[in-house]
């Protein structure tokens, strides 16, 4: 496996596979690798003739009062994970190399970053959307993997690549989950042993909307409120938001007719954890 | 020559060419073709072996209380002249192939675009630069050429390539003239015979900073000045800014040393006419 931390160097590598017509994946990592992560690079190795995968903490994607001078960066058994699952070349740009003096380009979706972790974190995801056409610039995908667990972000990266032409194929791979049902994240770290107990509400209440569309609820705030029961049983924890959307435009719906996708996002101490289930309402299911 | 007006024709065509290490040069217009283009154009076909040109009027870079309805498209007449010129591919998407209802991703260069043109029209320039990198991301070209007559634009196009790591050589040539010295321009068919013969004074007050510089005048006010009291002679023009500045910055100067712009824009009736010269002080100039 190849280490490049140059910009202009990984350039060079990919233009020249790209002129070979070898098909490249990419999973853009910010490191902290784990099983969820794993599982997205197997996607991409299995689905792709040349694998490269980033591990850049995105100072852009961060707020002032957030975690990234502490995000963990493990980096050395980072590499180990991505040279076992037969990365070519894992990435590691400096923050200087990324973000220049002079550097002032933004990249923003103001309608589908406009609620839930949009309106929470509120420079977030134009640090997402700008590092992101960026790595695209640079490693030149054919075919990019996204975990599901960062809902938004993923359908973010969809509309990003179709509004700007980028050319790279999106794939959303489903949210790998701990035995009792949390959704990986680096951030699990953070919890103490008995946040990480309670930790599993967030899943257990999205599970919970998803149960009441299965019974036929098609009322968007029955369906809120069936999962936000479930949490409000836990007093440790403070809902954000739980809410049941579109899955494109990330709009609430009022009333549950096709696809859906149930995002929540609580606080437990310090921690902030999110997660979503996509799911479809029995009516618009073909019947055979 | 081919036309082609859907962007993923566009984009198969450029990526088999990529594919096979053919160098694709770019030229994008807004179509009412002048000897400007034209010498952007000859200028790509002697350094590329592919050559594209794009005729789209873009209406992200058109104010409320601007021209797109009346910016002229004499599409047969542009035809021509690319295929005169060898061009290889003219492409002329529609509005609706480029915003297809849900577009929503703005690419902003807030630092370059603060001033000048960018406070004179609030939008057009965010307008450009998502344009540029949408076609950019279409066309996939390894060298496109831009007229140094839009200078804030070609420093915004240069920064923003380097910025979002597009990987697109930027070239810009030097604004052709007409035989008084008036910038050729599209929008030049706006003027009057009267108002025509007025127009080269917007040239002649950026030849009077230009010569100050080179009498040993290094003052950004002085300099300005200069430049100020040769369109007073002529009360049918309103100055809207006359400056001299960074070329890559576009911070104006207080003290010329080195390189710099002096950029000049001003109305004549309805009209806007905007012009530039690059200079470099003496004092810069390396001696033999």
């Amino acid at each position: 496996m190849k280490i490049i931390r140059s910009p202009t160097t990984m350039a060079v590598w990919s233009e020249r596979l790209v002129r070979e017509g070898v098909k490249i994946g990419f999973v853009p990592t910010m490191g902290a690798l784990h099983e969820g992560h794993r599982a997205l690079i197997r996607e991409a190795r299995l689905r792709c003739d040349a694998l490269v995968s980033s591990i850049f903490v995105n100072p852009a994607q961060f707020g002032p009062q957030e975690d990234l001078a502490k995000y963990p960066r493990p980096i050395l058994q980072d590499r180990a994970l991505c040279r076992k699952e037969g990365v070519d070349v894992c990435f590691e740009p400096t923050v200087e190399a990324m973000y220049p003096s002079g550097f002032q380009t933004m990249v923003t979706l103001p309608a589908i970053t406009r609620r839930w972790e949009g309106e929470v974190r509120p420079h977030h995801f134009s640090g997402v959307a700008t590092v992101v056409t960026k790595l695209f610039g640079i490693v030149r995908p054919k075919m990019a993997i996204f975990g599901q667990k960062d809902f938004q972000q993923s359908a973010l990266v969809r509309q990003l690549v179709k509004d700007l032409n980028l050319g790279v194929e999106i794939v959303v791979h489903p949210t790998v989950r701990e035995e009792d049902g949390l959704a990986m994240s680096s951030r699990n770290v953070y919890l103490t042993q008995d946040e990480r107990k309670r930790a599993v509400m967030l899943y257990k209440s999205l599970r919970a909307g998803a149960e009441a569309i299965g019974r036929g609820v098609t009322d968007g705030k029955a369906i809120g409120s069936a999962m936000a029961q479930v949490v409000k049983k836990e007093p440790a924890i403070t809902i954000d938001y739980l809410a049941v959307c579109d899955p494109t435009t990330l709009e609430p719906l009022s009333t549950v007719r096709g696809k859906a996708v149930l995002l929540g996002a609580v606080r437990l101490g310090p921690v902030r954890l999110i997660d979503n289930i996509l799911v479809v309402a029995k009516q618009a299911r073909r019947k055979f």
